[in-house]
């Protein structure tokens, strides 16, 4: 691909017409300045076609080998189940496009790796992982206080992730690699640490899990320079959707992700309105994200967590799995990072 | 002007290149779908010039006629001084292009009746006015609040609107026509209803006002069925910025505009960061504002408060600043409304 | 009466058994150091007997006269209807004793007047008025916050006073001499000046309002200095309880009555006080824990936790040390637990 | 010790006259109802004097045995250091009196286990363990709420104990013995359960700890049925003083020690309760202004609102009433200030 001059919009190709799919659709369609969605692809076309709907430019095809031939392509975002990621990931990084893979990048550290080879042999970063809380102004104001040294040094960071419920295809596993993943990711953009360990804690679970989930569960965390994270992931938590952080500094206390926004007095009780899902909570992150992905696209460039990130934080999943199971503290082991991310 | 098609940008002029005019040409370059920047006016040529700096496209010229006249424009923000306003609209009324006035449409009833006059020549709505808390989530969902009758009828409305400080040429007046200007919109878009009547209550004054300015003042609201609302306008307030306004309804208590946000404590004290200025509080819905104005001239149409509204608000303003010196209760007198905005 | 030496305790008669005199029993003679209860009057004899059930020292009679004539009597609490305070403290002012009148003194200047002129008459102070937001601990600091300077000159204040509902006796009236009465008396004590004027704004009223009332009201105060003063007194709100007040310096907003603890914004953060050690956030159950222990001891039992509970937290800690020194899980481990503590 | 009748005082005998004993002593003389101070002993004996200074009839001694045998002692309070209290209460258990020992009982098991062996052996519990959080009122709310069931079952707790500072005597193990103390025997409080396990992680510590602290350190804990609870104990956390916990409940997440009151999380909703009336609202004021108006009257004075202030308010009633009858302004007018009220 050759850089788009500015006046010409980037031409997108989104990959799985779920969800995450179709609000990528319409973000990249109605909010998004310098794109427009080219074609959807799902192998169940009827979504594909319903996600382009009102999007009279854009086509819908069942499977992406018909996309990239026969559509305009200059950027591909991948929006499918995790599990599928791998496959799809081999496939488009061929073409030498940029891509915007929904996070995990794959859900294990040896598929990732092979992700990262196949971008070493191309020579350059093209690929983007989605995870959107560093797009997050909260997030970012944490990081640029621990940066800061303001407040000291951090030393701890307890955290929470909480669900009002899940699907029945949600294992227990994935409440690690598909859920703590974004944690994962969270604390090494916060402390400019790689994660040393990973512990994980059963205990009295809820009675509103599916079957096969033990929920909540208390992932603990250890960075480089010992800071201890703790981190309560709970995806039958009934009450709505949160995701907040306490950074304990050795001079202050700062909470992330608390609850705002309109507040009212009835009935004997006052409050206000939980989020109730991530889109509300993070449809300013997406948006950010997407942007600036989209902005480096078009001079050539990754806007934002990399490949390396990708597989990184499916290490910590696998130390994760492997601590779910052993009840122990397990060590992250990591391959050499390739020069490109450096 | 013929209806742009879906795939082509709206090309917009923006006049007057201060803080404003800038951050809409930012806006419209950068955030907004759909339109581009094609002329930047400023009499101030140097002012045009910066903001356009890094927009190739974009041309910088002194003068509203000589844009008009060698640029394509498709549609004109106009972001000058308030007191500019009138002029500025006659002269571009008689091109048939929508227009995005910030608010004060005119500083007074007599000269925004006259625009709406001429948009009753034209036969069709081409205005729309900057009252951009419309956009604003919070007070989107405090009138749908009001609408849903959950809490009863509403009773009493008490807001605030402080500035940390104002300029010089701020006079005591324009506390009326300028900023309270905002809570009349908001209070007629939250309520549903006209206003009837409008006090003002002078007080101990502030040593850290502008001379000639009466601050802060309490300015006292009655609408058409009762309702009481109060205004505490501070405009030098030192503290920093802050919108906001509880409703009283006849079963429970409604805050919007409060604190929230990033939580600290250290020191002996717990607490956050206030939004510094509008710009940071309202970005959100500034952005909404323009896309919905965009995508409205896209399809020939308004997306938001039309220039009855501007008028009404003046009208209010003329009350307003009557009751100012008086200390009295001055009724607000209206035109019957024009049936294009029914 | 002779002062009383300080290990004789003040023996009181309390007028008015209903709901604030009940309270005021119950208050001497269970929580007030220093004195006790020795007769309580009420016309109706049977809401007098049930007030000093269980204070077998005291007695019930049904008129003042009574009460002064047969009972030891150090100080009177008058705590009947406030329409009935002015005939019984001409009756009581004669003897020269200790009264604490409840609010309002009278209902209105000219009889307050001659109770003023009464104890002119006696030639010194003898009724304290139960204006008890005076020692409120969030009032108390407000008032020490206006005193300070710290914040500038007070400009305005601006109050709500909410009940969940009223009776039906409570006329439209009494929303001024009742309840507003507090606010009157908060304003002077806050900002150190007398009223110079009342206005007062009827709106639209709630349909939740007994018969008569017009609920809610805004009433409009004015001091000597200029500060001004809003009141919302809402008597039927439904939701709840509540009594606040914002105050409008000139460099920064003190909120009190807040859901939290009183509440500032200035120079760019808003926030309020941490407690600054144990003996602050924890007096109140440090008080409760020692009367709990003292009440136990004198039926010659244990109130709290016993040297079983003691126990077990230093096996915890056992384990605890252990703990920490291994890096390791330690079990708790417990000796059978003794009859007598099950 | 045979019961006391109810209007003799419990004559208590404070052993330890530092910071936490000469609070108790100051509690018992002037805050707690059924009791007085009969002697104060420490080996300190300026100490023992300082703390019974303006308490007439109490007695200083140095140690425990003089007061037990010269002084009238009904009961025993324990407030020496905790390493102290071994010693102390085999001596005091022998006099088979009530004791109310500060926590921790003793600083291990070995020794706890010695005094709960003594207590067997008198046949009846005699010692009160001063775990205070058992009486603050946010404790017992969150423990009635667990055992209500209404958010289903209880499933983890978070909880944090900050200190700004602590003294360099307070060593390492005491972050367990002393600190983490409270924090064991509240979960045993609020579950209800007894703690099978313990362990501690040491991560990167603050640099303001004193030598030999590793601060902070998190103490993770299980109960019974498998509660996974968190403690974070940092005694070195600058910023002031906070105890706070949050439990995770199938269907909620509740919050104490924040900065407002107790604080829910369910069904959508976040919030605490209001208020419901002035009651509960003022409790505090209304006992502080009856003590304040009970020691002046014993004094021969008033101590708070005079009787000018009582007409006071009803001037402004009167103009209130006038006012809400006329909606116009009307002036407040008072009579002279006779000179006693000066």
């Amino acid at each position: 691909m050759k850089p788009k001059s500015i006046s010409t919009n980037l031409k997108v190709c989104i990959v799985g017409a779920g969800k995450m799919g179709a609000d990528h659709v319409e973000r990249l369609a109605r909010r998004i300045v310098g794109a427009e969605v080219s074609v959807v692809v799902d192998a169940n076309i009827s979504l594909a076609k319903k996600a382009v709907e009102t999007i009279p430019s854009a086509a819908a095809v069942s499977n992406i080998g018909q996309a990239l031939e026969q559509e305009e392509v200059d950027a591909v975002v991948i929006a499918t189940p995790g599990s599928l990621h791998h496959e799809m990931l081999l496939q488009v990084q061929g073409r030498d496009l940029p891509i915007l893979c929904e996070k995990p990048m794959t859900p294990d550290a040896a598929s990732s790796w092979e992700i990262v080879e196949a971008e070493q042999r191309l020579g350059k970063r093209r690929i983007q992982v989605g995870f959107m809380r560093r797009f997050d102004a909260e997030y970012q104001r944490l990081r640029a206080l621990i940066k800061s040294g303001e407040l000291g040094e951090l030393l701890m960071l307890h955290c929470a992730h909480r669900n009002a419920g899940s699907r029945k295809e949600f294992t227990n596993q994935m409440m690690i690699t598909d859920a703590v993943a974004h944690e994962f990711d969270a604390i090494r953009y916060l402390t400019g640490q790689e994660i040393k360990n990973v512990q994980v804690r059963l205990g009295r679970p809820t009675r509103h899990a599916c079957s096969g989930q033990h929920d909540p569960q208390q992932v603990l965390i250890e960075t480089e320079s010992g800071v201890l994270a703790d981190v309560e992931i709970f995806v039958n938590a009934q009450f709505g959707y949160q995701v907040a952080a306490q950074a304990v500094f050795e001079k202050g206390i700062v909470n992330i992700g608390g609850d705002g926004g309109p507040y009212v007095r009835k009935a004997g009780h006052w409050g206000g309105e939980i989020t109730p899902g991530f889109v509300e909570r993070f449809r300013s992150a997406y948006d950010a994200e997407v942007q600036s992905w989209v902005d480096a696209a078009r001079r050539d460039e990754v806007g934002g967590p990399t490949a390396w990130d990708g597989y990184v934080t499916a290490a910590c999943g696998d130390a994760g799995v492997a601590a779910q199971s052993s009840g122990e503290k397990v060590e992250v082991s990591l391959q050499a990072k390739p020069s490109i991310y450096c």
